[in-house]
């Protein structure tokens, strides 16, 4: 019995991973049930012993993705932690979940357009909140002149963007090690923040 | 007869500002002549008096923003201009073209992918052409000291993804002004280049 669970976990597993990797490539409208059963290796018919519907795989994809962002930036709460480390540690949670959760991650960014309510609007509160997080980190680092005055906002947008570009590194077949690109991005964006 | 000629020239111009409108909300593929007609306000026959196809306009709308970021390219291969000055130059050109040429731009940028041969390949070697010049000033910046030793390749991908999410500062509503953008985008993306 046990096993069986542990059987059927990670069938399910097995269908969020499939489902992510083809929502990425060809967008969640355009992928079918049928597509993402072919794809896992089962018959469709069978996929609903695990989820119920296409909708309820996109939310499992953006919630637990959603979480992994939450738990880190709860996690870099710490007062032993100045501005400029907490930035450079989100800089670097992101990057890791562009290079590592490319799926996850690019699903989450692009296609939550597609979740319906009450998800949708549970989403984008998260999403504010935690963007709102992030500017505070950037507000209170330049009052305490850890960081150059500029405007919260836009360093948030630079730096979010900045990690979504990576999008073309993994289609660039380029032969940059992810480390590398973390380290050098690391160090562009926290350079144009600190003081001189 | 001038006259005609420049009513027929203004007309071909508010077909291609519109497409591009179109082309930039709905995507190439979903945007039909009769709805792009009915923007312009004319009759969809009358359109082809003006271009020959959907095909067409778009290879318009792509190659003359092609021109422009080509020729603002040639026009910094200044001996007079040092590297970091020739990248905040390309940064402020870019962050502009986003701001004030959000559809031409956004349409050459996200809608490429539709042009067809022989264009498509045209498009995508300037491109690399493109991409390549912006690398070489960052890497005779490094050479000569006037920048850190950051990967060009990686800093090229920070600045221009960054221009990228300039996209949702169009769809956020702030009221941050384009002055300011544009300013703080290159205090941060200059900064994170320079030696300290």
């Amino acid at each position: 019995m046990a096993k069986s669970i542990r059987k059927k976990a990670s069938k399910k597993e097995l269908i969020l991973q499939r489902a992510s990797a083809m929502f990425r490539e060809k967008g969640f409208p355009a992928t079918s049930m049928r597509d993402l059963a072919e794809s896992v290796g089962i018959e469709a018919a069978s996929l609903y012993n695990h989820i119920q519907s296409k909708s309820e795989i996109l939310q499992e994809i953006i919630f637990r993705t959603a979480n992994d962002c939450n738990v880190h930036m709860d996690r870099i709460d710490l007062p032993s932690l100045n501005n400029i480390q907490k930035t450079e540690s989100l800089i670097r949670f992101h990057v890791q979940m562009m290079l590592n959760r490319f799926d996850d991650y690019y699903v989450m960014v692009n296609e939550w357009i597609h979740l319906t309510e009450p998800y949708l609007t549970n989403f984008t509160t998260q999403r504010r909140n935690y963007v709102q997080k992030m500017e505070a980190i950037l507000a209170d680092g330049i009052s305490k002149k850890e960081m150059k005055p500029v405007l919260p906002y836009v360093a948030m947008l630079t730096i979010l963007s900045s990690v979504r570009g990576l999008e073309f590194w993994h289609r660039s077949g380029k032969k940059v090690l992810a480390q590398t690109m973390e380290d050098n991005m690391v160090n562009h964006l926290i350079g144009g923040l600190k003081k001189n």
